[in-house]
């Protein structure tokens, strides 16, 4: 695996590896005093952050500097971007410059598939393209499902909101097909994208009935809750913002009519009161502080399977 | 100790503590070609300012980085802050990615006493908060104070300029008066806060006479000028920019009238030629930059005291 | 050496010195998968940039980060300039944090130059100062055409564009010279400075007729395409953009007509259609990524000759 683009790129062997190698950094990591492993030691990553971001980029950045390597950040407010130079003459100028990946967050769909093109050479790692993908997003989000409640498969997934524009429900949707769970994709007709009836999941606009089990009368297993992303909505937005926390915020009666152990999901930045509760965000089966701390050992995962696996005798989690 | 947000929390002892600890540091490193220390090896340290900052967040950096520590910088105009998240959720994600302290500047007085709250595992250090506190800025003006004129208890510190507004001179007052010195608050009425009679410390509006001496006939040990924090007065500000310089800025004739190993002091960054005169500045019994050196050897004890050590065996000072 | 500010304060000897150097580095470290010296182990360096760059402040850090530095990168943006500190104060600052060196890009043509006679003590690196220097540009192009041509002296180099604006013009005109290149300036007369008929170059207005070999007849060996500064045109720009293309752009026609093994440069960003067509700056004798590469090997040289030549028995390369 030289890139991570996109999680409909991957295989289900893949996939597993891939939250395996998590699951090993949280195992010889989590609850230790010392962070730090030699694995990247000399390797250099750059973030590329055309979209603001704190928890992505950090996250980035800590899996990168627990296994010693090098990272340097470039944001597109500094960069020369605003001089006039394009997006693949910038990208070619990290790699020239050392960098062994490049992890790239940009409003664009597909930019970060055009950098493999661009530089075959050097590991593109999609930290979220546009409404396309954010592939370490749907993988952190595996692995914490995995750790709580068990192999995925035949599992039920609600994901419930602004799933137009959210390149989150996207890779989760890839993801949690391909390992075989149930998919619900739940949002009122305005926030559903163009197609979503080829997708691997099927759609509903009644967060209460789904809450209960919908047509099948099974209950989820997990409710994963989106952030309704105002800033790309373009024109008006319906419903209001009082309409949809009525009809798709997770309140704290609904949440009291899931099943005890059903996990509560978010990607963050939670928007309390609009998309979920302000208290059903703290609740013991909430995992949203969870899906954070296994995002630094999925990226782990990711930046050792890239840029580290394929060397001789070298082993993911060394102490 | 676990976090570090108000000087009023701390007790005699631990205030010359960690100046103890800052002292054993500067010895250990200033003038050393290489400046590197195992101690916080593996440890994650969030810089997390809402407020810009040169000299506070680089030094808290090089304080870290001296250490060993992985140092992670968050700023709050590319955060999630953006996106509407609130404080508490911010804090806490950084914490969740593996934060093992989070270092915050923030315009709100308390904002940093409230993250103690919400994440009592991750140490939370105060670089300011509002006009309430910046305990570091206290507790290295302390130790360049002791380094020059020794013990502090029972010298005369005139602290000057824009006390409304400045959280230093809070966290001064609590700390010289902790340790025994006598303060003099010298300003214009309409730049003292309400109830500053409570204060432990004098107040004076007549620079000259205290530069003379004021009423006891003492002259001051310690001169410490402030910034005038032009950017908070709401409303007029009154005296002018002017008649400020010439009534409460340290001019070369009242610095001529000083003992002359009197130390002058200013947190910076210094506006030259309103609050101090330009060559007063440079004079040798100005310690502005010796502030600026302290300031990481204060902050490497604090984040040595509060990080580090608990652990078994573990020396603040290793080479 | 303790500074580098100025091309022309440098010696031929000097400058070959830190061009071998930079050939030493990359034959060291390049298709090295770990890429890291200690050579600078326990030194701190600042980076301090009054002016957004993506490709010279990334290459200063990687080069510090490769040898092992603490590299801590300060923004004018959200540094105490906004507070009304002087420059003068702010580089005091850094110098008392603990900077070993400090790297500034400020837009005042001499401003670098003022550092080195405030912080005698701290080496300042000039990364672009105005229209005045560049010189780590001028060393990496010089590195990077001995790489590809051999020995620079006798060799014919066209600087080609906006001259006017050009710190990159400034510092290769210097440093060619001294190394007895043939240096020809071809601009239009509005993108000369006054006084370039003092320069040690020849200035044409023709770039057809420099292509094919000019007065003398031999054609270029080099042809180096500048950056239009379009941010720095005060008041009109002639000519227009599309007129500039046509007589000033590097077209494929002009670039068939080159001698096969003659370099075609760019110090980046690059406008493509503008300054060189979009194609002709992919081909293989285009050593643009070229010059980005060499960039981090010229900036490794700088600062081991600056921070770490001096010391007992250090040699450049340690691996």
């Amino acid at each position: 695996m030289k890139h991570l683009i996109d999680i409909g790129d991957l295989t289900r062997d893949e996939i597993i590896g891939l939250m395996d190698e998590a699951d090993r950094f949280r195992e010889a990591l989590d609850g230790r005093e010392i962070k730090k492993l030699p694995t990247l030691r000399g390797r250099t990553i750059f973030t590329l952050f055309y979209e603001n971001s704190t928890r992505t980029r950090s996250s980035f950045e800590t899996a990168g500097k627990w296994m010693s390597a090098d990272v340097i950040n470039v944001s597109a407010s500094s960069s020369s971007v605003k001089k006039g130079e394009s997006l693949k003459d910038t990208a070619a100028t990290l790699a020239a410059v050392g960098a062994d990946a490049i992890i790239m967050r940009h409003p664009a769909s597909g930019a970060a598939q055009l950098l493999t093109q661009w530089l075959p050479e050097t590991s593109i790692i999609n930290a979220g393209d546009g409404q396309h993908q954010h592939p370490t997003q749907a993988l952190l989000d595996a692995v914490t499902m995995r750790q709580h409640i068990g192999d995925v498969a035949g599992k039920k997934v609600l994901i419930v909101g602004d799933i137009l524009h959210s390149r989150v429900a996207r890779s989760n949707v890839d993801l949690l097909s391909t390992l075989g769970a149930e998919v619900v994709l739940v949002a009122p007709p305005t926030l559903l994208p163009t197609g979503v009836e080829h997708w691997p999941a099927t759609v509903s606009y009644d967060f209460d009935a789904e809450i209960d089990g919908g047509e099948s009368g099974t209950k989820p297993d997990v409710v994963m809750m989106l952030r309704v992303q105002a800033e790309r909505m373009q024109g008006g937005f319906f419903p209001s913002h009082r309409e949809y926390a009525t009809l798709y915020g997770l309140s704290g009666q609904r949440a009291d009519r899931l099943q005890a152990n059903a996990l509560i999901m978010h990607p963050g930045p939670m928007l309390r009161g609009m998309e979920i509760n302000y208290a059903v965000a703290d609740r013991d089966n909430a995992v949203v502080l969870g899906q954070v701390s296994n995002g630094v050992y999925t990226r782990m995962a990711v930046l050792f399977t890239l840029l580290a696996s394929g060397r001789d005798g070298q082993e993911g989690v060394q102490l």
